[in-house]
């Protein structure tokens, strides 16, 4: 079965009414209460824009599990067996999880910049940016108790939410492992990339199925989100080499200028590409664009951004034939159409 | 009413035999798994030491709450109405969450030693360390649902576990913005040490009432925890002082150097003390044991080392008359104990 190819225009604006409401939700369960200092700087990147991806994904998927109208329904008493579940609360601790990554991550890999902004141990410091990562962690686990779910199924989504948080540490710490071995398998490549991206989507899609007591749909759901969520981060990657500066809000090409190992460059090395030396500029700075294009050249004629490409679109392809699982209806055919978008995106 | 006092070697016996079983059950709960380096890290201050005095309180008031003979029964099958609740998974839970806070702490305050061994993120580095404690931050969550107990008293504690990490984190940062500033009352240096320090004390004694559904004893044990807990950091404090460097595991006075808020200091500047000129030197290389104790010398002649410990023990006796709420017992008696043993430990 293949679902319904969603109209892509229907699709982006799914995403940004979603977004919207997601917007609203974030600053009343994370208020900038006193310390105001720890506060504000623990909502600067969740302030600073997103599109709120894996909430909408939550939404959705709770939309497709009910049947119910998109957006016909109040997401803070969602229709359920035992009674009405706050999915937002679920929808906001999924995005401050991941706020919470990318603030530590930032500081791991020594980033300036995010979202277009300062990164958050750049616009404040070390101490506060540890601090705020921290904060939002915990924060997380209150707010995903907020849903008002029967106890059982409260444990299991926050149970869900733990695992995938020390999942997450773990494909951190083998990308950062990866950066000293000169010989990374693309297949440990993939490994890193479903703990360190992908389980937060998985945890993003099958959190409702959890909380709204729909069983079956729990393990469908989430081979859907550690798909797609692959495919994302493959994409990445992509757009990484192939994106213009501009349109990217970094340098493009910096993965190879930091010798970050992507599937691209591992399947170049695979075939015989010199991958360390094709870029010899050593900081961002230092680079020109034409030694950019040559790289992405050298990678494209060794066919590896199409063997990057089309690994993400069977992964896609696989994901989206978990949804069949869901009842057949709108919010069904906006997951499958968001999974498409994944890997469509230009940044 | 005061619980009648437990003979001290009994106390410290206690605690003995109490921390050698969490010493058995963290590697249970947190194995050395791949990426190895990423639990090595996760595991080192664990391992180093310490004397498990929260965990201990855990286990303790799970005993008297029961009403079990003290190590009379398995902590992993602890009795309770609805069968049997693993508290040591609890109690390792705390501990763990403990662990967590020192490594943050010790990069946050650039400290160079803990526990007589280097801090994680000088034996390891500053990415490993954050990354350590984020895994232990989402293993203490994974451990504590692992108790077994029904899932509304599940929940309860997984959420006291939570709001008990965001006040942690929340008094970390007050701690922060303190050294900074010139004045700080009293009354915000114990709310602020209520916030960083005793609110693990207050969980580590109340979560046990949580899981065994003792509602009753759930607010007592928690008042007890958090009056023994800001009396625990008071004492801290005043180690710091009057402990010699060599007893201390560092230089003695180190806060006084640092400039750090105390409530020896607060007490002393608000008694006309200029505590910013008690000690020149600016690191603990440079300072001298003559230095430090003319500068404790100044700060006991103003009374301010009395002040603090006349507030420490009056907090202790608070704390106490808390546990009358549990059975009349000899775990009840050793938490007593313990609650002396904290402000007359040397160490």
């Amino acid at each position: 079965m293949t679902t319904p190819r969603a109209d892509q225009a229907a699709v982006e604006e799914a995403i940004i009414t979603r977004r919207d409401l997601v917007n609203e939700a974030i600053p009343d369960q994370l208020p900038i209460i006193r310390p105001e200092r720890l506060y504000e700087a623990s909502r600067y990147l969740l302030d600073a824009g997103g599109k709120r991806l894996r909430p909408t994904i939550l939404l959705l998927a709770a939309e497709a599990i009910a049947d119910a109208d998109p957006l016909g329904e109040d997401y803070h008493a969602f229709p359920a067996p035992d009674g009405p579940v706050d999915v937002m609360s679920a929808a906001v601790s999924i995005e401050i999880i991941q706020s919470f990554t990318l603030i530590h991550d930032d500081i791991m890999d020594d980033d300036d910049m995010r979202r277009g902004v300062p990164a958050v141990h750049r616009e404040y410091d070390l101490e506060t940016a540890i601090l705020a990562g921290d904060t939002l962690y915990s924060k997380a686990f209150e707010v995903m108790l907020e849903t008002g779910a029967p106890a059982e199924r409260s444990v299991r989504a926050l149970s869900e939410l733990a695992t995938t948080c020390t999942k997450i540490c773990e494909g951190q710490a083998f990308d950062i492992d990866f950066e000293s071995r000169s010989a990374v398998e693309p297949d440990e490549y993939l490994d890193m990339v479903e703990l360190k991206t992908a389980v937060l989507y998985a945890a993003a899609a099958s959190v409702p199925a959890m909380l709204l007591g729909d069983d079956d749909a729990v393990d469908a759901l989430y081979g859907y989100g550690l798909d797609i969520g692959r495919a994302f981060q493959i994409q990445d990657d992509l757009l990484d080499l192939t994106t213009p500066s501009e349109k990217l809000g970094k340098q493009r090409g910096s993965d190879l200028i930091e010798g970050k190992k992507t599937l691209v460059t591992l399947h170049a090395r695979e075939n015989g590409v010199d991958v360390d030396g094709l870029v010899d500029a050593d900081t961002v700075e230092a680079v020109d664009e034409v030694e950019i294009e040559a790289a992405v050249g050298e990678l494209r004629d060794a066919g590896s951004i199409e063997y990057a490409r089309e690994t993400a679109h069977d992964l896609i392809a696989s994901g989206k034939s978990n949804l069949e699982v869901l009842p057949d209806n709108h919010s069904r055919d906006l997951l499958g159409g968001i999974a498409d978008y994944l890997i469509e995106r230009e940044y």
